[in-house]
């Protein structure tokens, strides 16, 4: 399970929310450096000022990092701060960035593009191993349906579709796939029974005065409850929880 | 769970897939009587020659049995040898035949139309309801959407959405929304980790050659195997399975 | 091209459509007797004391009227006020109500499924046909997709689609399609320059009024200009326009 | 009216190619350099080798040229050849790619990503406007849905809603939204009607033998036809055609 805000906004931001995750059995953090949003007035993430915040983090509770990169440019200076990239939904199809991303050796968590057939996800991986990285993690995130209550519809069906196709591990994001607080800890729950290898799920102190994605994140309370469950059902099944 | 195949194909078949269900732990029969297929020239079901199978069955078994009704004028036929109606995804807005259900007594599976909004399908209970009927299980089976690799595509949010607005329990039909054999089980396990009520799954003697929709039966086999991981699940969340 | 309000609320609102439609080129009328609605406690339509309106209607105008049937127990009554039945988005998939149409011998207006396959659609006609009424014309209004700045999304594709592959004659129905009234003229251009054989327009005398769906209604005055440009075009691609 | 093949392959290709397409009336060239393809071994396009090619048949035939950019990176090589860069579908959400075309001069042809909500392509534009770059070229070019006949299904609703809107002209791409050559004309033709500032077609002598997306180009007979009825319409709509 990886776990942390939205975006980062501030040391005492993320601090208090890695000491959380890890308490609660997280085995890894998330947060928002360079951030992807539609609009380009809205905030963008703390970028490079961010860097010292992460590392001081990460030192403080030795969790590893998980970051977004958006650009091709970055990996230089985001390879001294993370210890895996993750690329955005976004661009999955940003073909240049997969193939920067090939040629260095950090894990990719390689979310699903939020219209992405199945297929075309698996050929996207295709791009980062033909480069030489096979540390490859995929992350199903929810696709863009017509139903409007729910920001996308999760397709859980991808975790037996690409276990039975390939042999890199798949963490499920409830968070992003809902989009609404309420769901998220059902559809974890859903995630771990149908196989996922983890989750990655946006937690924040307080979500109602978060700087972005407020109405998906659990507070730390609802996320160890969850994770609580979690080991239980991993437990009914015989399947081990990692931790780091 | 409730259990059987698509269609009713004759007195031997449904006996053994009834006899076998029942062994793993299903607490109630489905199968098709009236079928509703796409194409006019498809098998449409055996109708009025499957009420004596279905007699003979539902008493050697002691089991209650859910069928399909397609008409509004078949109500009373079907009355006869059904325990509870289940009106499919392609009825679901067929409010004529809403309100004819409603005003008779026997329990209401009401499927989730495939391309139905959550409210939308919140608002077609609301026909039965208001006829008298508040006998009411809902049953997702899969939206469309972009997706081409499954037949559909699982939408399990719709597990606590309707929990939070909703009295009515819910089942998921995870063999019509994948419409792949080999990613049933998985789901099967997902949604009772999201918290469904229950099950709706086809299972047939010999899924290779089914009458209809064989590409998502599941064998007696793979049905057990998955009935003893879903008494797990619920084990480790404390809530007990129901066997009628 | 077919033309009226979406539901029939009086004598005064319905002539008043009837004579202004009339004017301005449109070949048949359309009125809600009974009507489809996702809420069970919304206006329902006037049902059977509609039939007057309708009669006195076609009468005065002389022009033939087109209607939604939603129950196949409601085909003799309605067959004495309209000239042609037309089976709606939501009942595409009704089999055994398309099969009681093929037994009589008025035209059916066979909207596509908003969810619908176009193949599935063609499947359907089949179900008329095969009952021994070949007098079938298709009604593309829009399907259900990811965006939700419009109603529906109109797939004009349908039409080319359609010819290649059957006799029926296709109209266009760009009110439901986008459901934003200002929208509604360049989608009737549109599928006439695409080769549909008409469209399915509702027009309304006062839009803001109307008892139901008048955020899709044009007024007298758009309508009539977008007829003209209709007649425009036909003209150009040497397509006459038939006014009955 | 922009036309030409999808992907560049030779130099005979390419101008006879943009012969013909002048001949019939086009405006400008496209063609792909720089290709995204789904899978890492397909044809990626012929990339710095075309460099030569398009400016030998530019000065022939004096037609501006427009092409797809696919990294940052590539941006001073690209200006040499090219007058205006497309932003292709995968590349919507790209907004570090869309800053860097801000900050240069040329227009933008910027295509609607496959699954982008329309106000999530109208903010696309806003990156490239905001660097400073107001030279700006929507394309829409098919949505991705559950419709499986066609490759994408388009949404010529876009035409007036983005029209309301904003000041930037708006161009259809016909190939990509069916991806099937017999459906091209009448959706062209539809694009012309509903107020599309232009059209983006695929042309290739040979389209039977295209390195890329055969199935969905026109050869030089069926556009040279298809022009033909654009300008009646236009004509009959007293708009006036630009042939440069």
């Amino acid at each position: 399970v990886i776990a942390g805000p939205c975006s980062i906004e501030s040391y005492a931001q993320f601090s208090e929310t890695a000491q959380a995750v890890k308490k609660a059995g997280a085995a890894a953090l998330r947060g928002g450096i360079f951030k992807m949003r539609t609009k380009a007035d809205s905030f963008q993430g703390l970028g490079g000022e961010a860097f010292e915040i992460v590392k001081r983090v990460t030192q403080e509770t030795g969790m590893p990092m998980v970051s977004e990169i958006t650009d091709p440019r970055q990996v230089g200076a985001l390879s001294e701060v993370v210890d895996a990239f993750q690329v955005g939904s976004r661009n999955m199809h940003n073909y240049e960035l997969l193939k920067e991303l090939g040629r260095q050796k950090k894990p990719v968590v390689l979310k699903r593009g939020f219209t992405a057939y199945l297929d075309e996800w698996i050929s996207a991986a295709e791009y980062i191993e033909r480069e030489g990285n096979s540390n490859i993690v995929f992350c199903e995130r929810g696709i863009r349906t017509f139903e409007r209550s729910t920001r996308n519809t999760l397709d859980l069906s991808a975790v037996p579709y690409i276990k039975q196709r390939c042999d890199f591990p798949i963490l499920i994001d409830p968070s992003h796939a809902t989009g609404v607080t309420e769901l998220v800890p059902s559809m974890g729950l859903a995630a771990v029974a149908a196989g996922a290898d983890g989750l990655l799920v946006e937690v924040h102190p307080r979500p109602e005065n978060a700087a972005s994605d407020g109405d998906q994140a659990l507070d730390f309370e609802v996320f160890a409850k969850m994770m609580s469950s979690v080991e239980k059902i991993l437990g009914a099944l015989d399947r081990p929880i990692r931790t780091n």
